[in-house]
């Protein structure tokens, strides 16, 4: 028999699922339409239905667990909270309704945790005991990994970097607060920040011949890698705030590592160099050159479900 | 036999040190001027000697170990490494040459861990996996447990919520940085405030008839006490900025309380009522409500000896 681990992502429009097995290989996969499913007993019957078509493909395969990233996610109660991006209202058990289905060990967190597990099994951050993984994509998600062990905390929710306050005042934030993190250090934040360079400084630049609603990070990046000026400048900016919030990471749990995942991460060098020259300058004299700044180890298309099946196989090595 | 563990607490002027038992009860305690002994293995000698008049004074006694709380210790190589404010220069291996006078285990860590493992141990969070401890002195400090365990990094320097910047291009900070928290949420932080305020508001107040030089937090507090406006405006805004470093720790750990200790938490109701209501107002959502701001459970002058006490207790109960 081989043990294998199912890894699922939820996500606002799709969910996809995939066998894992120890070595964070991905033996097969499948997907839906998450908003096919508005009721949840349904989502679950197509999900564990899934899951079971995937194992009996293969007569050796023994199904040992499910690993679930989702957004608004409590590990604690096996829960998604309150998503609003979900047609699920109000709190879902999503682990018992699954465990009914399939009785097999069901963990569920959010995908940023779950990524962050995927880089500590199978990733960047395999011989590491303490480190954070951010995940810079429409919002900042973060996992939080201290001395081998992700932070959930007192409640469940632990890790919402993309909620701490950089900028007193700032930009307006979905969660109605200002100055947030991610509305700055995200692909979002990114398009934002250009827009705000667009207004403020007199440069030329091919971004201003694309409306505002069709700018993205990925345009912008393409556009720094010509040295379009303002491309760049908004990338040197982005940088700085995020140099800014993971060095007020950095003073809480002095993490050896910081992975960057996701659509703003993948412009490379061109984030990642300003960003550790603002490190190098900045950061406080105790944890001074002690961080590395790191792109994440996992492929991304693959990312979030040997992510999920990483927190399962993360609990049958203890 | 009687069990017993040392706490040693070495602070720039004084060490103090005591033998306390399992339930935190302090047996007996001496201390002597730090500034006495200039070089460290005078120092260890005096330290070493003192432990053991101490424990040779009761037959019964049994010493199991020696916790120490110190400014810039190094809790994984058991250092005290470039403290500005102790004679000893370069990295001093504090845990070694102890252990070479007396065979015992030997912790070395901050006072703020010191005081959170007390709190652990001992305080208001006998019953708590996930808080964080603020000591609001001269500096800010702080201790982070989470599940049950103190925070210590990948460095051993973790826990340094006093550098947050709080405040971009903020006051200056004795690390070299500016707007770090402990420039504004400390004892002498709320001295900066009010001189602050005395520049910026034309209200009368009995303080503007010291001089700044003596001015102190506990003046500030009882001119608050009597409705001082500047004094009450600067408790108010210590607390707003309080409220802030808080909400942004939170979202990092979400723990279940921040317990407050130190020279400006001694402020009492006047500092956590408006504390608290920032949090109420202010906190990110997922957060809201779930996080108690209470004052120490410690009495503040038996603090460090118990809390560096408990760094060895709490090991014993693993």
């Amino acid at each position: 028999m081989k043990k294998v681990v199912a890894g699922v992502d939820i996500g606002g429009t799709n969910t996809r699922f995939g066998l894992v097995d120890e070595k964070g290989k991905v033996l097969s996969e499948n997907n839906f339409k998450t908003t096919d499913y508005p009721k949840i007993n349904d989502f679950v019957q197509a999900l564990t239905a899934g899951i079971k078509k995937l194992t009996a493909a293969n007569k050796e395969f023994k199904l040992v667990g499910i690993g679930i990233g989702a957004p608004d996610a409590n590990y604690h109660r096996g829960t998604i909270e309150h998503a609003p991006n979900l047609a699920w209202k109000g709190i879902v058990p999503l682990a018992d309704l699954i465990r009914k289905k399939i009785n097999v060990p069901v963990v569920v967190t959010n995908d940023a945790n779950a990524a962050a597990m995927g880089e500590m099994i199978f990733g960047v951050a395999k011989k590491m005991k303490d480190f954070i993984v951010l995940t810079l994509g429409t919002g900042l998600g973060s996992g939080i990994v201290i001395d081998g062990k992700m932070v959930y905390g007192h409640t469940g929710f632990a890790g919402e970097l993309g909620h701490m306050t950089v900028v007193p005042g700032g930009r307006e934030c979905g969660c109605g607060r200002k100055g947030c993190f991610e509305a700055y250090a995200s692909a979002t934040g990114l398009v934002k920040t250009v827009i705000e360079l667009m207004s403020e400084i007199r440069d030329e630049s091919t971004l201003r011949d694309i409306p505002t609603s069709k700018l993205t990070s990925k345009k912008i990046a393409e556009a720094a890698a010509k040295k379009d000026p303002i491309a760049v400048k908004a990338m040197n900016k982005t940088a700085e705030i995020l140099g800014f919030g993971i060095i007020n990471s950095i003073v809480f749990s002095s993490p050896e590592a910081i992975i960057l995942f996701g659509g703003l991460a993948n412009a490379g060098e061109m984030l990642f160099a300003p960003t550790r020259k603002y490190l190098k300058e900045n950061n406080y004299v105790l944890m001074k050159d002690t961080v590395k700044i790191l792109p994440s180890g996992i492929p991304e298309s693959k990312g979030a479900v040997m992510g999920s099946a990483a927190l399962i196989w993360n609990d049958l090595k203890k």
